[in-house]
């Protein structure tokens, strides 16, 4: 019997959160876990990400072919486990989190100010 | 009245899709979006990440003093923004894609040859 | 009297190597400087030239007003030194592995497959 | 008759420089080779540089075994060739620039105050 099942239907980051903890802990990895490794791995990964856009234009990097599309995919997933992971080892809440930083970028980037443009916040 | 209210309370990656969406297209900011720019986008704040961890030893990166980890949560909640952007923009479905890599990481990982090791499973 | 001064004249990777190996051991840096950490050290600064050219276009890239490429070129210069700096740690010359990489690519890259063309060379 | 010959001993970053020109021109890349892509192409590799290190100590960072030693001195010269490919891009002169970044470094982190110390200039 497999010590740690996929998860039937994964739902929420909470559920991923529960199956990455069980998944380290049977084979004695949280040793290497320390949030330092995992972003390093995190950054590899999105790494990996990058790369596969590299040579594309913009409008390329919109419209991938089937075969890279699931390539990338996989890459996004991999920086969503590391994430949730190095989330999990610092007892943060991501979702309460990316809602904390989305008051932030309201109050940043008031929408008559930043509309049409890619200036920083520092900069508008 | 603002055009993107920050939600009462974030409960899903999909509302938090729904909610980068309206601020993107609310500052005409899709123009900038290409997978291309938001990948850079992403790694940029991964490697943010990183360097709040680089001079640390592992065991310092895991208990991390209030301001520090604050900071490091304010990062991981910036990839947690482009990650989902990103997925948008392909229209994937980023739980769906972590559970099948979820799958393929059994598969590569069996407990009995992965327990304990940092090897990747190509050399395992 | 300083005891790290300032080259007068940098001519080589060799003495740009000196002065930081100079510069780390008056500051007792070296308890940082593993391999490891440099590592992480260059990629925070790779992504900071990343994130200058985010949301440019290509063509943007290339014709950076005044100030913009100077700060990259800032960004160039820290890349140059981590890089220096690790190659020292683990006693490489960089010139030579770049000079057995040219002649990987030679191989790898033949002008007649190679020419307007992208792909990696696994691919070729 | 190859039309890039490998260089019989690269001498200097100038040497390195006129042969990567020669090299994309033959093969007709500079139509990819905008300052934007080639710093994705520099942090890929920069990544696979750090995906050497993330599991490792910092003292097993600083001891390779001879295999893993020459696959990161691989990536070394990737990151150079990269950067060095950027710099001519943008005429930039890298040993100039890291020679103005020596002398800021050396005001930034007065020997007496940085001693010891991985604060950042900011904070010292």
């Amino acid at each position: 019997m497999p010590e740690t099942p996929a998860p039937q239907t994964l739902r929420t980051l909470a559920e991923l959160r529960e199956h990455l903890r069980r998944f380290a802990q049977a084979r004695d990895w949280d040793q290497f876990h320390s949030p330092k490794n995992l972003a390093m791995a995190l950054i590899a990964e999105a790494a990996e990400l990058v790369e596969h856009f590299q040579w594309l234009t913009e409008k390329q990097s919109a419209e991938l072919p089937p075969e890279k599309r699931a390539a990338v995919a996989d890459e996004l997933a991999d920086v969503l486990l590391y994430l949730v992971r190095i989330a999990d080892k610092l007892d943060l809440d991501l979702l309460a989190e990316a809602e904390r930083k989305l008051a932030d970028n309201e109050r940043r980037y008031p929408v008559e100010k930043a509309r049409g443009s890619a200036k920083k916040y520092t900069e508008l």
